[in-house]
């Protein structure tokens, strides 16, 4: 599945480095220094027409002078002198290149259609291209650094963490922040101007790879949308958490983005949706995107939602309480019976949970550890949080605190733990070292317990990504009317009301009688948007007689205020009373495609925006959990003696409509159904009314 | 108005310690050793009957025996010995008593009745009481330790910031992290069993202590709520931020908060409604609490909103604006001249906020400075945020940004600034002691900005808190019928529906003539609740006949109904159409006293619970801003075509309510308006029903 000149790149065993420099400090030196210097045992050819030798290795005139194969080629030659280096590599045969050089498509319309030469080339031969305008990459597994940027030049600890960044400077910036806390990356992919490899490519690659564990994302705005949904779902089958920051989520941050880079922006909750239906984790600042990362990486992911907490002050137990609470873990109360056993030992300890094992510590050192062996033993929690506040800022505390949380990893190996302390740097680092992840602050343990229970919960529940469903039949390109957009929907499966088409007040009324009374009657014309107005919509027509004078009546009042329309009849329907108005809709992001959104009628759309999305398609489950989402839930569940509504039949339709988004995705430009009833449990669900749009239509009914 | 043995005893110049010990390591030992070892110049008297001299220090017998007067005790003796030792300080006119001893009110009630006699000691002589089970305070400008608490033993760098901790640990932890960051803390005040000294004492304090700039409030459960109202309206008026931590705001919390303390909780909303109503900021992590303490101290609040936003890191810039705009910040554009001069210097730089100095600052290094000079200079902005990347990690890139950085903060003396970069802990501390807030965290800096920016803008407007007014006269005990809770709230200057009371269908009729058609009729009982149930409710009655008719009916159905209520006759009203429903009420919280509640009438309340609460009294100002808290605040403005709903009025009777509910504060249990109508802008609005309960009252209409 993997491409192999993407494998082949990022793994190179052999390397040149083009415009390579005898000088360490220069863009095209400092490559060539840190594959020399930093533990690579692949090749490294530096190629510079001017010399026979530099840094110590070699020199070659050129790359086709080079011997042998070469798997990856770092270009650190100006712009101007890009593309002929590209296509030489091409016909070297190369896996991959790196180009640093930026004045491309970042910059003018001229620097566009350069780099579009630049991708041509990457196209016809497969060669892959990271850049131009990048920062490079590190495989830190390899102990290759295809990259000028000075932070990968600091010794890596060995890692399980995998970074894909649009930002070059976001990439250095996370290699430090990792050093400095001693949890290494295995990989950092930084992308540029991707005028070949994307987000998508690399997120591909880290998926593959064995070795990269839980995957961080940084993006400023997505390319190809479509191949990062078919990446995260590989993710997501894979078991991989994937955290992720995406730029540009308040109007502000938009601006921002949208001047900071060429690429589409999608709308910012399109990227809510789809990282809700891939399970992705969103945050909003470096610190907890790399705490995240780190934490899962050191400490795995816990079998589940229930954490204990340990305490040595009842403050901060509540303080991580509330925290825990709020992200959504389980605070289970302890075993009565644990309880009591705590209480003898400490009669005035808070039991529940958090277990407060009190200011007795001071006194008997030992108290913590009887706590957390208590809980460990008697409890069923998945994840033990403690905290041992100022404890191990006193030296001789470290060792024996680092030999007792050691010991419980090791006989409970089916449970998650992290410890929470006013510790240094290097005592934090030292825990970590030995798999438990370790917090100064209190409430980034409860955080991280939290995102991996998000994790343990998304890949436990089933999962279906289908995106290349057959296209369905041609339904021509509209306009459709009301009828034909009803049917169209009702034939993928889409409920909606029964109805019918009368094109004379004698058919209306033999129409109605088949439907049974009261009906509702609308003019039918593609050229009539606001029925109402032209007087196209009558309600509770009760009989025969009703219905066949209030056709005459319309058909009449529309021919003559609106006498160029073209009339199709008019279309009967029964009078639909009782359930919950809902609003059902597709839209088609710019990056993303087709997209279901999900609200509730009236006041709920119009006054609190309280609409939800997912990239189509998707099954019931997602449906019912898109469901979920909304403010004004609640109101399915039957609110002031109102009976609660069929959600599985809302479900079922907003999975069909999925669907139907995904069989015309080449053409669907909308659909809205507005208002979609849903009934009394067990009676169903139903559009009331329906506009669909294709391309090449030119208004709706 | 501040206690004056509180301020002797919080900056005391004369200190003994009872049961004073020679061992420094333990509790009776580590003040006088702290004292002795810190700087302390006050007196300091050793008491212990056994010895002659602790620590180098002459002892002395008992507290009698103490030469001259006694700011402060602080007694370290064993629970039982403590109530002797407190009546003896008394009698030696100690200012206040510090108590560590556990035992008290937070383990049984024989220590409760113990604990009680300690404050009737207090109460009766003056002498203040900090304590018992407490670990006692720290005023590090008088570099005075009171407590046993290893972490005031470390170097406190002078300081500015005032903590209140209602937990001992919390305190000590504190003062580590301050040390850590090298921002000083002033005092350290924690208040344990609070027997006499409470949160509000101690915030009365450092609002009061002239050298406190920013105070840190961390909550466990308040017992005394009028006492803390008043303590920040003071704070308020003084200007002084207060940034608090309040545990309990989840299930889980408020569960474990209410084992670990004795005090009453008090709802959490009420909490979150003092906060708004007083500007105190509220964070739910350690590390937020305390960062912001320490930049506000560091660098003080901005003029206004706008902030700038300089970076290396296009990406990072946006991730801040993103941060800076959700937070409410405004992220206002840069000068289109300002903007075209930077495009100058470099052509392909993000110019318009943030300014991206993109990676031409590696070749031109003085581009940063040029940039936060541009802007500086050219811009309106009330605070700077500059993010530099990891350039402050090369130590030789340090000094030249002090440098820079102190010259910009020294020639815009009214700008704010703050810099973010991937800096060691000591780099941070140079620029901190130089008076620009520093953070690794880059979002941290938008926080900090905002933060500043919200006390700003609180302490700008205008602020009344008067809760003393003066009783309204007893209206009795009710039970209070429609009619009679109407009238009660009309008088009070709440508007409500005119009505009018009738006793025979021919006074219904009349007063039915003098309201105007159609009218609305209810039953008058204090004994019925359910008036629909019993047939005693009627609408839309258009004529004299019909509402004597209906009168007649109504009496005679809720006769043979309800045959033992009491009947006042009926109410009559005249129908209200058009207008939003909303909801008015107020809640007498246990520990804050009367709190009026808004809300939006139907699904807003009963499936959103969009209410919002504000402490009586308050004046319109405040009913603005608390109208605007609500989600589904548009519905005011009118929506589907709607006309815009009289918000002054609204605004007017909730600050009448909230009189109302302080004038009847010793007697009211609850008042609901539901609906409460709001009618077309310049119409007014009004009670449509009204239920009052007072205490003594056991029933309603």
């Amino acid at each position: 599945m993997l491409d192999a000149n993407l494998k082949r790149m990022f793994e190179a065993r052999s390397v040149a480095v083009i415009g390579a420099s005898a000088d360490a400090t220069r863009i095209g030196g400092r490559p060539v220094a840190m594959l020399r210097d930093k533990g690579y045992t692949g090749e490294i050819y530096p190629v510079n027409p001017k010399r026979e030798e530099i840094q110590g290795l070699k020199a070659y005139p050129n790359i086709a002078a080079v011997p042998g194969s070469v798997d990856l080629a770092i270009c650190a030659v100006p712009g101007q002198l890009v593309e002929d280096v590209v296509r030489q590599c091409a016909d070297k045969g190369v896996a991959g290149t790196v180009i640093f050089a930026g004045g491309f498509a970042e910059v003018s319309d001229e620097g566009a259609t350069q780099q579009a030469r630049l991708s041509a080339i990457a196209r016809e031969t497969g060669m892959r291209l990271n850049g131009p305008n990048c920062m490079g990459f590190a495989n830190f597994a390899n102990k290759m650094t295809a990259s000028f940027h000075p932070a990968f030049a600091r010794d890596m600890p060995e890692g399980k963490i995998g970074l894909v960044s649009q930002s070059g400077a976001f990439g250095g910036l996370s290699a430090m922040m990792a050093v400095d806390r001693c949890v290494g990356f295995r990989h950092v992919l930084t992308t540029g101007n991707e005028s070949d490899i994307g987000v998508a490519d690399c997120l591909d690659y880290l998926v593959a790879d064995a070795g990269t564990e839980v995957i961080l994302l940084y993006i400023e705005g997505v390319r190809d949308g479509p191949a990062l949904l078919d990446a995260l779902a590989r993710a997501r089958q894979a078991g991989k958490p994937v955290v992720a920051v995406k730029l540009g989520r308040t109007e502000a941050g938009a601006k921002a983005a949208a001047s900071h880079t060429s690429a589409l922006a999608g709308a910012d909750r399109i990227y809510d949706a789809v990282f809700s239906q891939f399970g992705v984790h969103r945050v909003n600042a470096i610190e907890e995107f790399f705490d995240l990362g780190a934490s899962i990486a050191v400490g795995g992911l816990p079998e589940g939602d229930e954490v204990a907490l340990v305490t040595v002050s009842g403050g901060v137990g509540v303080l991580m309480a509330d925290d825990a609470d709020a992200r959504g873990l389980k605070v289970t109360p302890l075993p009565a019976a644990t309880q009591a056993k705590f209480k003898k030992l400490v009669p005035y300890a808070g039991v529940n949970n958090p277990l407060d094992v009190t200011g007795q510590i001071i006194n008997e050192p030992d108290l913590f550890e009887k706590a957390m062996r208590l809980v460990l033993e008697e409890g069923s929690y998945d994840t033990v949080v403690g905290f041992q506040g100022a404890a191990l800022t006193q030296p001789g505390a470290v060792q024996p605190s680092l030999e007792m949380w050691d010991a419980l990893r090791v006989a409970y190996p089916s449970k998650r733990f992290a410890i929470a302390s006013l510790m240094p740097q290097d005592v934090q680092q030292l825990f970590e070292a030995q798999g438990i992840p370790a917090f100064r602050e209190p409430t980034h343990a409860t955080r991280a317990a939290a995102a991996g229970a998000h994790f343990k919960r998304v890949f436990r529940r089933g999962f279906t990504w289908a995106p290349d469903a057959p296209a369905a039949a041609d339904p021509g390109t509209g306009p459709f009317t009301e009828s034909a957009a009803l049917d169209l929907l009702g034939a993928a499966g889409v409920p909606t009301m029964p109805h019918r088409i009368a094109h004379t007040p004698e058919e209306a009324a033999a129409a109605a009688e088949e439907l049974g009374f009261p009906v509702v009657m609308k003019i039918l014309s593609p050229d009539i948007v606001h029925k109402t107005d032209v007087g196209g919509v009558r309600l509770s027509l009760a009989s025969s007689d009703a219905v066949q004078q209030a056709a005459e009546d319309m058909l009449a009042s529309v021919a003559a205020r609106v006498p160029d329309a073209q009339i199709d009849g008019v279309l009967l329907a029964p009078m639909i009373s009782g359930g919950v108005e809902t609003i059902l809709g597709v839209h088609v992001d710019p990056v993303f495609g087709p997209a279901v959104m999900f609200g509730l009628g009236g006041i709920f759309v119009e006054v609190l925006q309280d609409v939800t999305f997912r990239m189509a398609p998707f099954d019931t489950d997602e449906a019912l959990r898109m469901i979920d989402e909304i403010r004004g839930r609640p109101m399915l569940d039957g609110v002031r003696g109102a009976p609660a509504a069929d959600i599985p039949a809302l479900a079922e339709a907003l999975a069909a409509l999925s669907r139907f988004a995904v069989a015309h995705r080449d053409r669907l430009l909308s659909v809205d159904l507005n208002p979609f009833v849903v009934l009394p449990k067990g009676q169903g669900a139903m559009a009331l009314d329906a506009v669909v749009e294709m391309k090449g239509s030119d208004g709706h009914d």
